[in-house]
């Protein structure tokens, strides 16, 4: 089974936004059996809308289409799919009371402009917006499947979960895939390949395995296809379980979570509770950990320590250890993670402290340099790493570097 | 002028990589007048290749192919562009030179896969990678010209600035394109086009005006087409006076940058600090304004306070005002965001407390309750925002909706 995925709209062809849409999309439609053939970003262009339709829809059953939804002038997509499709406009009840119902809520008025998000081509079928005023559409044309979704990342995503896919999954005879992922975090890609390389040697043709490397992390994919679940499924177990055995000191969990959800998982099992001490990732390791539904059992919160003032002030580092070792350094992260556990009364604490950069090295401390420290259950473990010179990966990675080490200290 | 972008290979199609060479080459092709009709992602497949050139080069003057250009078998993109020329593969003495030299480099036996890498079609130029054995090629062929990159993004971008760009900018006569966004916060899409509907009618044909809305946010970009720079960015910047002259109480900047950025730009000038108390939202505010480069000049830290404990530890909150008004109130915020301010001893402070979600909501306090209060220059403002039940676009929409307080605050 094979889909295209056309977004419409100029914010990707003039490179304001990076396409997530779409490899969340790919994702997602591969795990249920479908295979993205082509990807294409065009803009709000009547004539090149109906062509990349007509092109795509000769090459795949499903065509997904997404952005142009929006109420204003310059969306143009239902036009020209009702064009496309041949038909009309129609004002939707359905969508019309969801449009009002979102504008009562807010207290604000409906315009004119708003009611005419309720009007989609005749012969389409309404995909409920629970988090916007546009209308997804389900078409069904000349043996091919179209759904057009708003482009707004969280409304697609929503559409998707909530109804297209498992409509797709209903309605379309798709092969039993069956995925097992295993999150492993502390080794590349190549070295992890070439301790299960005999194992990889083994895997029948309808089991295969994919490395889907992130900084600091590799996810293993066991996919297998065919056509009876039961047969499927213990085979696909049996291989996972010998990766687990081999590769046990840096496999954190058998499913296709977050690094930071399946800590919070085992912490919540033990009634553990957990605190932070940040200070070059500015928030983001508690933002990981926050983002979860639940996190508050075990997350207690901690202290942006973004100045030396409030490393002293809510912490307690010592002024002395500031001054002679300075922030960055083995000496200042381990009364960081002292001083949370102490003033925050968890039971475990994590304390980042480093030089983000693209600014502030010097050649004792280049930019990337990073000391990360987790302790509880009477354990410390305190490790230094020298990153590169980009910000947002120098912040990503310590925070994966750190929740790696508070999983190894939990285990 | 049109250019066209093929991404060719599996890991875009399956999700397993985003693609951010495509919007890094749009934006940089912006830059220089050329103006991107269509971005595709295909895959490794000789015949999808040669149709997807086929279709590009029919609508565009440029066309860009990144990928499969790696040394292993199922990289076809060299010999499927010497099929679509009709030319053979030669080797290339440059590109064997560089390989050489790189192997050498890393003291490695060059072997014969490694060689292949300098065979290029017969009609190509040469353009040689720094960082790589895989050559970049130019080709003019019946009018068009075809550019192909490898997609290691480092690869590409080191060859697009310093050898493809200036040759696109030396040899074609290029537009003049002109951008201008502004940034506003606070008001939906259709109530700012409503705002603006006469302004808009009266832009010209060569000016056009797109929406582009973010949680909480809308962009308003206009985009100026033609020959003459000064022409052309008077008439942009009179429109953008007057749309910002209407809607003064929701513009932020003028100027492509985030919110919080703008933010640390405006308090950096006038030497203002900043500090956090965040609850709900987790460590996500802080986040948004330490991965700027520079924000430590404007941002001391905080507390993310997500236990009540904590709140009364780090931030002063009282107990009883907790016992009596609960966690999330007008009381507790206000106390959360002076005793910011006090402990951490900033010019400005921001406290976000509410329920995120899913659970954990009542009758009086549903799901998506949130208390935000700025303060700073004796100025205090407090506001009560229901939003919904998705814990993370709350957990968004509450920074941003902080962010738009704040910086009402300090205009």
């Amino acid at each position: 089974m094979l889909a295209e995925i056309i977004t419409i709209g100029d914010e990707i062809l003039i490179g304001q936004i990076v396409d997530t849409n779409s490899a969340w999309m790919a994702t997602e439609l591969n795990k249920i059996g479908i295979r993205v053939k082509q990807i294409s970003s065009i803009s709000d262009d009547r004539e090149h809308i109906l062509k990349a339709l007509g092109e795509a829809a000769g090459r795949a059953n499903i065509v997904f289409i997404t952005g142009g939804l929006g109420p204003t002038q310059d969306d143009i997509t239902k036009k020209t799919l009702a064009e496309y499709f041949g038909v009309g406009l129609v004002e939707n009840t359905q969508a019309l009371n969801n449009v009002k119902q979102i504008f009562e809520k807010y207290n604000r008025p409906l315009l004119e402009v708003n009611r005419l998000q309720a009007y989609v081509p005749a012969n389409c079928e309404i995909i409920l917006n629970h988090n916007g005023t546009a209308p997804g559409m389900w078409f069904s044309h000349e043996g091919v499947i179209y759904v057009s979704m708003p482009g707004v990342p969280f409304e697609m995503v929503y559409m998707m979960e909530g109804e297209v896919l498992p409509k797709l999954k209903s309605t379309l005879k798709l092969p039993v895939i069956i995925h097992k992922t295993l999150l492993t975090v502390g080794e590349g890609e190549s070295f992890l390949a070439e301790r299960i390389a005999d194992i990889e040697n083994d895997l029948p043709p309808d089991i295969k395995l994919a490395y889907l490397p992130k900084p600091g992390m590799v996810r293993l994919r066991l996919s297998a296809f065919g056509d009876d679940e039961s047969v499927l499924q213990p085979k696909v177990d049996g291989f996972a379980n010998r990766i687990i055995e081999r590769i046990g000191n840096v496999f954190v969990v058998d499913q296709d979570i977050a690094i930071e959800k399946a800590i919070l998982d085992k912490m919540a099992a033990k009634g553990l509770t957990l605190s932070v001490a940040e200070s070059c990732t500015g928030g983001y390791l508690s933002h990981l950990f926050t983002q979860h539904a639940g996190s508050s059992a075990v997350f207690l919160g901690g202290g942006i320590t973004y100045s030396n003032q409030l490393k002293e002030s809510i912490l307690g580092v010592k002024h002395e250890t500031l001054d002679q070792f300075g922030a960055v350094s083995e000496e200042t992260v381990t009364e960081m993670v002292e001083g949370a556990l102490k003033n925050f009364k968890s039971d475990f604490a994590v304390a980042i402290t480093g030089i983000a950069g693209p600014d502030g090295g010097t050649a004792d401390k280049p930019v990337g340099t990073v000391w990360v420290a987790v302790a509880g259950g009477q354990k410390l473990l305190i490790k230094k790493f020298t990153f590169g010179n980009k910000r947002r990966q120098n912040i990503e990675r310590s925070a994966v570097m750190a929740l790696s080490m508070l999983n190894t200290l939990l285990t």
